[in-house]
C-alpha cells in the first residue's frame, strides 16, 4: 500500500500529468486524460499571426474585459484579465496583505469539514482570520457554500478591512448563481477561462474586485497581462453566448452519462460539477491504478484515500474504454 | 506646441499603439509601426492545438527553461519562465521587498543623467538605496553601464541583503556581454523573448536569480506560469542557435541601413541597439507628427522633447516610405 501510494503521489498534486503517467504506467493504448476538470470540448479557435507578432493593444484588452464582464454580470472596470486564475489567486494574496488567511474547502473532505467550514464562516472574523479563500462550487466535491452564510462573512470581513476571496473557476458550467455580479465590498471573485472553454493552455482568467483592488492588480500586472491569442480567442468566446449555452447542455449531458456509468459499476458518486464527478470508494488508489492500467488518467487526493475525481470522456470510444476499465 | 504635445502624449507612454494612431492621424496608407523595439522578423512558428487545449506539463516547462538557460549561459534551476518580462519586473519588485529602490536610466537623458547614474552606482548603498533597477543595454539610448561599476554595486548591495535588478530585454540582439551567466549574489537578471524573436504577443520572459529568489518566484507564479504556445514556440526558438545568429546579423544590417537613412536626412543618431535607433533633434514632436502624417508610427518621450526612437523598417517598401517621409 505504501508503495502504491508513493507511485500515485505525483498525480495527487494536480491533474494533467499525462507525460508522467505514460512513463509510470507503460502500455499500448493512447492515454485518455480524465484527471482534470477541463472541458474536453474546446471553443473553436484560430490563432492569428498578428496576435503573436505584436504587443496587445489597450483597446483589445478592454474589449476582452467587456466581453467577459457581460457574461459575469460584473463592471468591466472592476474585471481584470489575468494570465490564469491560478496565478491570479497568488497575486491577489500578495495584494490583499492578509496576515491570517483561512483557506476553506479544497484540502478538506466529508461532513465534518463541511460543518467546520460553515462554523468558521459564521464566526469570521472572530476566528482571528482577516481573509477567507474558498471555491464555489468547491473542487472536487462541487459543494456550493450557502449564499447567506457567504454574504454575512463578506460583510463582517469587509467591515474590518479583510477580504473574502471566492474562486468561481467552475461557475460557468453550472446553473447556480455566481456572486461575480454583486459587487460586494471586500470581496474578490476569480473566474477561469480555460476550464469551461476547454483551452487550459491559453492561460486566461479574470479577477472581479472592488475598484481600488482592481486598480492595484492592474498596476502589478502592467499593460500586457495576457497574450495576444488569449485576448483574441477570449473575446470571441465570451461574446458567443449561444456556444456557451450549448456547452452547458453538452457538459451536463456528459456528466449525467458518466454518473450512470460509474454508479452502474457500483461506485458512489458523491459530488462534482458538470466538468467532473467525484467518486467515493474504499480504495481510491487501487481504482486509480486499475484505470491507469487501461491508460486512463484520473485524479486521486493525497489527503483522502476514498476519493477519485473523474473528468468527462470526450466521445463514444472514451466512454466505452472507461466502461471496460471499470469492469462493466 | 501644447496642443501638439497633448496629441502625442499617449504615444509617449509606450510603443505599439497603432489603433490609437489610426484614430488620431487618419490617412490613406497602411501604418508602418516603428514605435517599438520588437524585431519585425519573427521566428517562424505554428501553434499546435494541443498546446492550447491542455494544461502545460511540468516537463515541457522545464525543457523551455533548459533551452533558454543554454542561450543565457545560466543555471536552468535559477532560470524562471515568466509571462512577459514586464510583469516579471513588477513581481520581482514585490518579492525583493526593497524599501528604497532606485530606478536608473530609462526616465533620464543625456550626459548629466549618465554622470548621476554612474555616481549613484559607485556610491550605493551609501545613497540609502537597498535595490537598484537598471536596463543594460539601456532603452532608449542603448548605453551599457560599465561592467566593473555594476559588479561593485552588486557586491555591496548583496552584502547588505539588497538587490541589483538588471533588465537585459535587448541583450540578445547585441554582441556585448550579458551578466546572466555570472550568478552574482543579490543580482536578478530579466530577459525578454518577444523583442529579439519578434513575437511580443506571446508574453514570455525569464528571470535569472539566486536559488532562493528563483524558488520564491516559482511559488508565486505557480505550476502554469506561461501558456502552452509560449512553451512550444519558445523551446524551439531558443534551441535554434543558427536562426539566432542569422537574426543578429539581420538586425545589425537593418540598424546600419536605418542609421544611413536618418543621418542622410540630417538627423543625429545618438544611440540605440540593433532593434531600434535613437534620434536627437530640435523638435522631436514635430518629427513624430510629420512621420505620423505619412502613417509611420515612432516613439516620442514625455520627458525629452529632443528624442525620437525609431524601430527597424521590415522591407524595401518600408525603407522607401520612411525615406519619403523624411523628405529625402
Amino acid at each position: 500500500m505504501t508503495g502504491m501510494r508513493a507511485s500515485i503521489a505525483p498525480f495527487a498534486v494536480h491533474g494533467g500529468r499525462i507525460e508522467l503517467a505514460r512513463a509510470r504506467f507503460p502500455g499500448g493504448a493512447g492515454w485518455i486524460d480524465l484527471s482534470t476538470g477541463i472541458s474536453p470540448w474546446a471553443y473553436s479557435f484560430s490563432v492569428d499571426a498578428g496576435a503573436l507578432l505584436r504587443l496587445p493593444e489597450p483597446g483589445a484588452l478592454a474589449g476582452l474585459e467587456q466581453a467577459a464582464a457581460a457574461v459575469f454580470g460584473s463592471v468591466p472596470a472592476e474585471t481584470v484579465a489575468v494570465p490564469g486564475s491560478d496565478l491570479a489567486l497568488r497575486l491577489v494574496g500578495q495584494l490583499a496583505g492578509a496576515r491570517t488567511p483561512a483557506v476553506v474547502g479544497p484540502g478538506y473532505s466529508g461532513h465534518r469539514a463541511m460543518w467546520d467550514d460553515a462554523a468558521m464562516l459564521a464566526d469570521v472574523p472572530e476566528t482571528g482570520h482577516d481573509a477567507v479563500v474558498l471555491a464555489r462550487p468547491n473542487n472536487p466535491d462541487g459543494r456550493m457554500i450557502d449564499f447567506d452564510l457567504l454574504a454575512g462573512a463578506a460583510r463582517r470581513l469587509a467591515a474590518l478591512g479583510g477580504w473574502l476571496v471566492v474562486d468561481e473557476a467552475f461557475a460557468d458550467a453550472g446553473d447556480e448563481a455566481s456572486i461575480a455580479s454583486l459587487g460586494w465590498p471586500g470581496t474578490i471573485v476569480l473566474r477561469s477561462f480555460g476550464k469551461f472553454f476547454g483551452l487550459a493552455g491559453l492561460r486566461l482568467g479574470f479577477v472581479i474586485a472592488p475598484a481600488p483592488m482592481a486598480a492595484a492588480l492592474r498596476r502589478l500586472l502592467g499593460d500586457w497581462p495576457v497574450s495576444g491569442p488569449a485576448i483574441a480567442i477570449g473575446t470571441a468566446a465570451y461574446g458567443d453566448h449561444a456556444w456557451q449555452a450549448a456547452q452547458r447542455v453538452r457538459l451536463a449531458d456528459a456528466a449525467g452519462r458518466l454518473d450512470g456509468l460509474l454508479t452502474g459499476a457500483g461506485l458512489a458518486v458523491v459530488g462534482g460539477t458538470s466538468c467532473f464527478r467525484l467518486v467515493d470508494t474504499a480504495d481510491a488508489a487501487g481504482l486509480f491504478v486499475r484505470l491507469a492500467g487501461h491508460s486512463i488518467l484520473t485524479r486521486p487526493f493525497a489527503d483522502d484515500g476514498r476519493r477519485l475525481r473523474i473528468g468527462l470522456p470526450v466521445d463514444e470510444v472514451a466512454f466505452a474504454r472507461l466502461g471496460v476499465a471499470l469492469g462493466r
